[in-house]
């Protein structure tokens, strides 16, 4: 099924191992960079030559030992990531030599990918950035874990946590569609400005300067009828202390906690849940996986009647990798961060 | 209304008030225990000679300063209780002298109630402690709390916590009804053997012999499906850490942590939540007022055609009130705990 006769080894690529499981902060040492030949694809595979990789909070959980939604990435493998890129070569009838694909590519210049754990997109719809992130599973994570668990109603009051990254973004711009009030924590008064004045939100909250508790109670009088949450720890507690009669608290994520040292810290108000006969649901994206298209759709249908916007945060080159991902450990990424590790 | 003319102050009544709050485990110095003349019932009232209080676990909570689902029992008011008893004298046409009553008596021996805040019942039926326990509050929490949150299905696997006292005995009991493998926890060898001998249950874990976590693993090798809390703390962290796929933890109580000096204990397992799609919703029965008589007729149906059995702690004396409600927090009853305050 290969279009050409290609000898993959004349591509050279680089990859980033997992040599050891980080205790706390991730390092570049807990990781090997090392250059090899690109494998040849096998039946029903192709070689994809990744573009953009995605960095997710996910990926310090990926990294830790133990029982979790998905198998840890083993001590020697090429650490797992989402990418998109180029199908350089195809031993799939379903895929040919310069389509686009997304799909978890790893952490390398070129993956050898199985056609039907990748999905095809059309690169003229949009940056191809954007389907790593709005476009993608942060943007479908935004959509199910708001819609399916959240379950939002107009007029209610909607809170989002890490407003300005890639999943809260898309989160509170789909609780403004459904006509809901919108407050959104963010850190500093760019990523504040941003989420109010591009994308819409009622309020914003800079946990960095603002006494979180008093800036929250101020914008939701009413108290919050829905929570979701990206970051866990203090803020998780503080907008559990506020909650209205039956909200829901949606556990998307716990970036605060990912790096602990120390043992998780617990939600301590969780008897908030009692008082206000409130929920608390989390989930993982890949559950709604029979779902996707339903998501793509709105998400694509959204973002073309511009009531969808979105931002990356572009690096530049592979090499970067361990410190592109403390950057979006410490807050430093503004928008969707991923790594361009070749040209468009 | 009266039947007839009688001088209430002729009736000593003691009385439990509240002078302090109490820091920590409950003490006998937080209250006064003075005696006053009976107060007269106003229109709409009647006095209730008091016969068996129930002490609960949320009464620790009702001491507290600060915002609940209930406002807290003032300085210098007598302490809030729920209790049966026989009316003296009415002045409401809906109750007569010598009916018997359930309500909120508070901890004294003869109590002024609002006819349209009790409920009246048929004392034949059953043993009046049992009103106060499998057919009173505690029973309708178990009810709501694990068939409408929980929504158990059959042959799934139902953990519940505080298995031997007055709520998780019930829960137990109506999961077994239901179909559904039931594991319950408690303290003691007794403990034990009553929810599995005499109440049906399929396993018990004693939580002060043995490893608790092993334990569970053992009983639930498919994971708990519900696990229906009553404790917090410890227990609460390590069902977390065993739940199945969409696990739904109902969050009753807390007795672990409710005399707790420190601050409040939050799970550190919730991430379980997102890793198993599971929810964690928590409730209070009063919010299920409307439906209590739904509730009613299941538990003495149940009662009644034997498959839902009951025991009451019987311990006599208003005057040792401080002292059984430590009994309480340190798990020293055997099913549901009430004062005796007058024969029946």
């Amino acid at each position: 099924m290969c279009e050409a006769v290609l000898d993959m080894s004349t591509y050279e690529n680089r990859q980033f191992k997992l040599k050891s499981r980080p205790s706390g902060m991730v390092q570049r040492s807990d990781f090997d960079f090392v250059t090899a030949p690109a494998a040849d694809p096998g039946p029903g595979e192709a070689l994809v030559r990744v573009q953009y990789l995605s960095l997710d909070p996910a990926m310090r959980g990926w990294m830790n030992e133990g029982r979790s939604y998905i198998a840890p990435v083993g001590i020697g493998d090429v650490m797992r990531a989402g990418g998109i890129g180029r199908v350089v070569a195809s031993n799939d009838p379903g895929l040919a030599a310069g389509d686009t694909v997304v799909g978890m590519t790893g952490v390398q210049d070129y993956a050898v990918v199985k056609a039907k754990e990748v999905t095809k997109v059309d690169p003229r719809l949009a940056p191809l950035p954007r389907f790593l992130g709005a476009l993608g599973m942060p943007g479908l994570t935004a959509y199910f874990g708001l819609l399916d668990i959240g379950k939002p109603k107009e007029g209610e009051t909607v809170v989002v946590s890490a407003a300005a990254g890639a999943v809260g973004a898309v989160t509170g711009q789909i609780a403004k569609i459904k006509g809901c009030r919108v407050v959104g924590i963010a850190g500093g008064p760019d990523k504040c400005r941003y989420i109010t004045a591009e994308l819409g939100f009622d309020a914003a909250v800079d946990y960095k300067s603002e006494d979180v508790r008093a800036a929250l109670a101020r914008h939701c009088p009413k108290g919050i009828d829905i929570y979701f949450d990206n970051v866990g720890g203090e803020i998780l507690d503080i907008a559990l202390s506020l909650l209205a009669l039956r909200a829901r608290v949606i556990i998307c994520g716990a970036i605060s906690q990912y790096n602990n040292m120390e043992a998780m810290r617990g939600p301590r108000n969780y008897m908030s849940l009692l008082i206000n006969h409130a929920l608390m649901e989390g989930f993982v994206v890949f559950h709604y996986l029979s779902r996707y298209p339903e998501g793509m759709q709105a998400l694509a249908g959204w973002a073309l009647s511009g009531k969808l916007k979105a931002q990356e945060h572009v690096v530049d080159g592979l090499e970067t990798f361990p410190d592109t991902l403390q950057k979006l450990f410490r807050g430093e990424n503004f928008g969707k961060l991923v790594i361009r590790v070749a040209a468009d």
